[in-house]
């Protein structure tokens, strides 16, 4: 919803004094809106317009090759007629003025009424009405202006910039406008400044095809899909409204309503490329990112616009705006790649020969891998929630990514004949490379540490081997984290159960026993990090947030070991 | 929440592949993230990176002027080391390597490992950790790095292209990490993709002051503030936690965290800049938007960076990468302003003499317009609600903006000695001029062409006019509107209303009963426009959405005509 604001009547104004401060180098505030700084030769002037509530429509688009002037108007308001004349007389230059905008009855009205007024004073005034959204008539003039604004307004502000007459530019417009089409979809509604509820909703888990970026009824609602179901349903129903002998080159614009993400629109764009370009496409200068926006708004729309040699043109221009910024040669020439590289990331060794034991200890190995993996993708969403407390909730995750990783790496390990120290050691960089993170780092070191502390030669191994083999995984996690005990993380759990472990071993125990222990002490230790003492690191925590929640490190770890003691006591003695 | 996703676990891979897809002409994948195609001559190689859900940071701060690669790890963890390893050698142009992040566990090992691996290399590895967190610690150096990044980052960047050996780049980059300062304010939460509820919350109507972009914890929740008081603690916060002999210059960031839209940081920005002047500081190149976020957490986050002359240069300097552009010199260069205009937008007539009828029908005009002032304002919540249904919610606002405007207008025309033609006039104008939207030009022009029926210079004024005035005020609204009867506008009601009226006065009856019984059928047939057939130009209305809910120009309508039948009958009649 929207939060900031001081009057919610006021925001509008607010908002632009705002907006003009912060590009007064740029921008000059005008009554009813804004105009740009005069750059070079006069130029038929470009003013675009609508509501606010949608940008960086339409003041972040004035700036050079774009908008020469935009006018404001109230949250989805139509600006007044006062206000266009107020701009398009501050914006034109001597070579007439073309006014631009979404085709909505207001914004039909209040722009006509002014152009009639400056057509009295002289001024050559030409409309072009933008109609993009095909899901809102069929009738092409009737449908209603959305993304493709950005297109249509792209275009007649290149063509202006190049220098073109009035009757050129208008007619680069009106050719941007029959070219140009647009899907949009709503996940969620949108709250007006001060309202106590939405403008309008879409009901949780479904998507509006088709709605308009007001709330305006689309075609239908149905079940949110997977992103590469949205994206065929999507170029899907532009594809079958492409107008006449469109052409095989298209302008696409990806676009972001509000709340969706710039990550969520990357993520779509992948399958959209890969379909507009299996429908034999290609795809000119694509635009993704928040173009034309209706507040906090939750969805997208995909805009085509079908390019000739000139549209192509004026859509590839540089431009330079508070919100559009586009340059075809870079600050420096663009040279070679870097050097090539990366491909020596994954070394590949000889699996080294195994004694028999050896061999025997890796398939251990493996059957301890698997139930690590069962037992941390059954409490990946406890250990992200817990993790969530304090932290950032990805430990669940990490830990089933790196465990994943090792037991890939660990099988095929086994399958090229490899002993237990090389298996772990191989397991160990899985994880880590894989996972990320704070516990990936840990874990993977700590593995192959492990792995080399046992060596693939050896014709048997001791219950001593393996306390040896703990005391090493538990050195490579002190040594990287540089955590002591007490510092309520994973050392708080592992440094009492190696010492435990060694302890029951030492005291001639057998060594399922003496895990078993192990992993009891450090279940109750991982319980204790669950206190009123502040988490090392997290300096002034809110005490409601972190009292009585576990670290997740040393909750995993405990979950862990006590797990592998339930390993056939045969594996674990070997 | 994050909505678009094929498996979430793969979330941040595939959204990764679709910015690839997306900016493949200016940067290159490589294992673990992405580097810019090189330009110009070798230079120090700027490595960022941290989680994925940060967007732009940090892959889309790849490019000139900027990072020279950038390591993507999974959402919200850090990348492995390998990952950064393989990022970094991509990257190496033979000049050596600045590592830079947020100062987080994880990123410290991971980036830590890589750089020990490239150093046996004979790398020269240096490591920036961003540390601009004031909420997070007491000692700047355990603070955490949030959207300081970016300002320590484009420090870097501009350092290492302005061709500075790896000591200069180091030593600019710890620098504008010791100048740099932060705090952030949540208003809400972010969920992790996949997840069904969000990773954390922040309580309705409440900021988290100080609260991680991973929620970690912060300060103090306290209650949401109006956003003047929004930027004066986020103002002071910063002040107080300002750099040693930190100077009059600051290079500021307005970021917003996710779901906070852009018109929201322009107001919250005109605050904060009037503030820091107050405060003696010179704003220098400061940037609003999306900068470092945390997927669709609400919330926003301001940086000052303390500027010395060399960190200005390099803070100024150009860029371009997919999500920063900046460039000194615009496409053209700038000129003078457009011509100066505006002034004459509000014409200043003398207001012509009125004859003592003509003056005392005006009072009845205040009267009138005061009287709509207070239904509208009664009603603006309920006219708002019943637009939304089937158009933008605008309406009530708009009426109220409308009446205001015609209201205070029309007092200052009766101070003025106006006559009522000349009023009305002046009351059309100003609402059509402040109200915007579609309402505001009908009923200003309608008024308008009312008031123009009428004229000052008559001794009496009969029944008859008043007729004449309404039909005048009619026909304004239909040729401007352009919709006839059962197109389920404005005029349903209106026309019926205007005959209804004129029969009435035509029967001889007394005008207030005439009003009263056309008043009457305005409200029928307002009601009526709430039926199953489709709102004209509207095409493939969703049924459930528009049906029953009668059309808000014509409700509001009806709402006045009966209001103003109520007024004394002395006063309608005269």
């Amino acid at each position: 919803m929207t939060r900031i604001f001081n009057d919610p009547a006021e925001f509008a104004e607010d908002q632009f004094t705002g907006f003009l401060d912060l590009y007064a180098d740029r921008l000059r505030g005008v009554p009813g809106g804004a105009v740009a700084l005069r750059s070079g030769e006069p130029q038929v002037a470009v003013v675009v317009g609508g509501g606010s509530g949608h940008y960086p429509a339409f003041a972040g688009l004035v700036g050079s090759g774009f908008a020469t002037g935009a006018v404001v108007g109230n949250v989805f308001t139509s600006p007044s007629a006062a206000q266009v004349y107020s701009v398009a007389k501050a914006a034109h230059q001597g070579r007439g003025v073309v006014l631009t905008f979404g085709n909505y009855a207001g914004d039909n009205m209040n722009f006509g009424i002014a152009a009639e007024r400056l057509r009295k004073e002289g001024i050559d005034v030409r409309i072009v009405v933008v109609t993009d959204d095909v899901a809102s008539a069929s009738e092409e003039d009737k449908r209603r202006g959305i993304a493709g604004d950005f297109s249509v307004f792209k275009v007649l502000g290149a063509a202006a910039a190049a220098g073109l007459d009035i009757d050129g530019v208008e007619r680069a417009g009106r050719a941007a406008n029959a070219a140009t089409r647009t899907i949009g979809v709503a996940f969620s509604g949108c709250t007006l400044p001060g309202a106590d509820r939405p403008l309008f909703t879409v009901p949780e888990g479904q998507l509006g095809l088709g709605l308009g970026i007001h709330g305006e009824p689309g075609i239908r609602d149905e079940q949110m899909p997977a992103a590469h179901e949205l994206a065929q349903l999507m170029v899907d129903s532009l594809l079958e409204a492409a107008p006449q002998g469109g052409g095989k080159r298209v302008a696409p614009i990806l676009n972001g309503l509000g709340t969706t993400k710039y990550e969520e629109l990357f993520l779509l764009w992948g399958t959209v490329a890969g379909l507009l370009r299996e429908a034999g496409l290609e795809v000119v200068d694509a635009e993704v990112g928040e173009l034309v926006t209706s507040l906090d708004m939750g969805g997208v729309s995909l805009t085509l616009m079908w390019l000739d040699d000139e549209l192509e043109t004026f859509w590839r221009a540089d431009a330079y705006t508070p919100a559009f910024r586009k340059q075809r040669a870079p600050v420096a020439a663009i040279g070679g790649f870097a050097q090539e590289s990366g491909d020596d990331v994954r070394e590949s060794h000889a699996i080294p020969e195994a004694t028999p034991a050896a061999r025997a200890l890796a398939g251990t190995a493996v059957g301890a891998l698997e139930t690590m993996a069962r037992i941390l993708h059954a409490n990946e969403a406890m250990l992200g929630d817990i993790d969530a407390v304090a932290g950032d909730g990805d430990h669940g995750r990490g830990m089933v990514k790196g465990v994943d990783a090792a037991l890939a790496a660990a099988r095929i390990a086994y399958d090229g004949g490899a002993g237990a120290a090389w298996l772990l050691q191989a397991a160990g960089q899985a994880w880590a490379e894989h996972a990320g993170g704070t516990s990936g780092v840990l874990w993977g070191a700590a593995l192959e540490a492990a792995g080399r502390s046992l060596t693939d030669g050896r014709s048997a191994y001791a219950d001593q081997d393996f306390v040896a083999a703990g005391q090493a995984f538990s050195a490579a996690i002190v040594d990287l984290g540089r955590a002591t005990v007490g510092d309520k993380t994973l050392v708080d759990a592992l440094l009492p159960f190696v010492e435990e472990l060694a302890a029951g071993v030492g005291h001639g125990g057998a060594f399922p026993d003496a895990w078993r222990a192990a992993a009891a002490v450090a279940a109750e230790k991982a319980e204790a990090t669950a206190s009123l003492s502040p988490k090392l690191g997290r300096a002034r925590p809110l005490a409601e947030r972190s009292v009585g929640t576990p670290d997740a490190g040393a909750t995993s770890f405990a979950l862990l070991a006590g797990g592998l003691a339930d390993l056939p006591a045969g594996a674990l003695a070997l």
